[in-house]
């Protein structure tokens, strides 16, 4: 994080560069990136199915894949190994880096970034239990992902069961996030790394979630929410604001023996409340 | 997830779909995959080792390498960019998505599905300590994955130190499972994302595991077990049940100041007993 | 694992391997290895830019792509379906598995070994924020990995913001781990799978980190420092010790009362400060 400290949110870590010169900077730091000119080409070792559509402007780079009535739009640059499922749209100007892996219906919007390794579209983790056994529940819901999303390295986002799962306009998701079918997110929320949203929940929009969050399924979330770090989320919250969950961090020894209380809290608890009872008694 | 949410198990946060409507439904759900019908072919592209044998009735995608010894049985198919190592067995039926890469020495059973950009059989993470420095281990087991078993994207299970790392029959893994060398998975077992198992940890039967779930090393989970989202495992389980670990979610500035008392618990338990041991004093 | 549970080190996890024996073994272990012999040579399929140099001593499998002015030093062994960026350096002795993505503009020592699925160089997550909009910072600093460095599958490893992400020597990395810009890891550090560190965190030499620790963006960690699984550390170490935090598990009825009286700590805490004055008061 190229920013001080000092700027970086108190409560999600996510950075926050909130002056004037900084979103200069922001603008100043294309002249210095590593992104070469796009060359309009197809690379010879691609392989692209004859019922797909690839614009001429576009860059194709060494052994892609591109199934069956793939379509990639103007501008749009594929990075070397990566593979396009079938019936997919890669909207203009959008940018896959190499080794990306997309799943058939999967739509892109226009200057979309996907980072390498990640994979959109796997089979939303769905079984039914039949006989002490799992069958297993066929997803034939896709991926929609709108304008100006960035997706981070290593990200997972599966098709949804039969509705497609949805990020919506400017989100932003750092790497090794996982995103579970029918998930939907709302405009210009950002995600930090490693955090993970269970089946269905909603998030809302201009919400930041700090790293390695857990977001469990079927739960909705307000607009303008912030998570901080490793917080488990199992509940809706209704109510934009800040949320945290854990201990804070403590020397091993000491922690050890704040765990083994924290076991008897309910008791603890118990205890004053008797103790209390004891005082009033007294008293009277 | 498809199911309500008051069908979504309680506990861990895996769907549950209990009813027989559901079991229609995931019996029928097939009826709409996305899957094409398995088209038995090798691709021009694909680089296919001379001493592998791939069944006629397979579909190699494009640009797949196949090592050395590896057996790729009848009706199996993989995906584009797919790498599968020397040795390797692909079971029957099997379906390996697009860009999943299977280091030496791993054999899936039959009708087993890996989904994309996952990783089988790397080093697990062993090391001897020698003069202030890290000594390799190197890891000679392979991996054994028994039938019916899906794997989710993004998945990395480690190849064993000596013996096999195991997944037993009809285990399902969801994404950005990390399973480390030498753990075994007991049949039926279902694992939420992002779960981790450490080293030579034995999960037993039908246990449901949600998402953020860390078990360390060397443990012994008993058959039928349930863990809720992010929990850590750090002792063996040895009676069925449900188990958690963490302090729920509050707004957080109201967090802030109870993590402060969670690290003076254990202070604060002494304070109680001296209170208690006061007022004993007093009424005896 | 394949060491003795007693011999895994009770704070992180992480398994450490103290006798002579255990050396010898690994030693040893190379003998049993799965890798076969360097076998110098270009396969046909790789695309391999002109600009590039590619040592007559080092392998390159099949699908393998080089970019513009990448150096491949002797001894270098590239996996299938790997991609190397531009300008990258790959040192003598490296060990690139398949499936491996390397962005341009990242530079490895000698004996570094990458497993499959993992990613370097990826753009750090910073944007500016702008009319309730995030504007892209492009990230134009590389990576830097010294010499006998070990990264385990499905890792990410970000490229600095302006100067590059640092990784010092003898550094062990397990699978799944997400590194993001500008962090430094000190020499002969070694972490457990699943861990992520936030932006231009700056952990020391020798320290052990055990498997899904988050540690928040521009923090310092101290030399031999030791954190344990799942802790979350939001705050810099200046000395070093083990460190912990959570609250360990508990069967799942327990803990939901446990976690109530936890979100009341605070509350309790001043209670028992009460009953203690109103004793005092009686006493004096």
């Amino acid at each position: 994080m190229l920013v001080k400290p000092e700027l970086a949110d108190q409560v999600t870590g996510i950075a926050l560069v909130v002056q004037d010169p900084y979103l200069a900077y922001a603008t100043l730091s294309k002249l210095f990136d590593w992104r070469r000119p796009l060359q309009p080409r197809v690379d010879a070792t691609a392989v692209i199915a004859s019922s797909a559509s690839v614009d001429s402007s576009a860059e194709i780079s060494a052994h892609v894949v591109i199934g069956e009535h793939a379509h990639i739009a103007a501008g749009v640059f594929i990075g070397a190994n990566s593979v396009i499922g079938d019936h997919c749209i890669i909207g203009a100007d959008s940018r896959i880096e190499s080794g990306v892996n997309i799943y058939p219906d999967v739509h892109l919007g226009d200057r979309v970034i996907v980072h390498s390794g990640t994979v959109i579209g796997a089979d939303g983790f769905g079984f039914a239990p039949y006989q002490k056994r799992w069958v297993k529940i066929y997803q034939s819901g896709g991926v929609r992902i709108a304008d100006d999303v960035e997706i981070g390295a290593g990200v997972t986002i599966d098709r949804g069961a039969l509705s497609p799962t949805v990020i919506e306009k400017g989100v932003k998701l750092d790497n090794q996030i996982q995103i579970a079918h029918n998930v939907v997110i709302g405009e210009d929320t950002a995600i930090a790394g490693c955090t993970g949203i269970a089946g269905s929940s909603k998030i809302g929009k201009r919400c930041t979630i700090a790293g390695m969050v857990g977001i469990t399924g079927h739960l909705e979330i307000a607009d303008n929410t912030h998570i901080t770090a490793m917080s488990l989320v199992s509940k809706s919250i209704t109510q934009a604001g800040a949320y945290s969950s854990g201990t804070g961090l403590e020397p091993h020894q000491q922690w050890k023996r704040n765990v083994v209380r924290f076991k008897q809290l309910d008791e603890l608890a118990k205890r004053v409340k008797l103790l209390e009872q004891a005082q009033t008694d007294k008293t009277e």
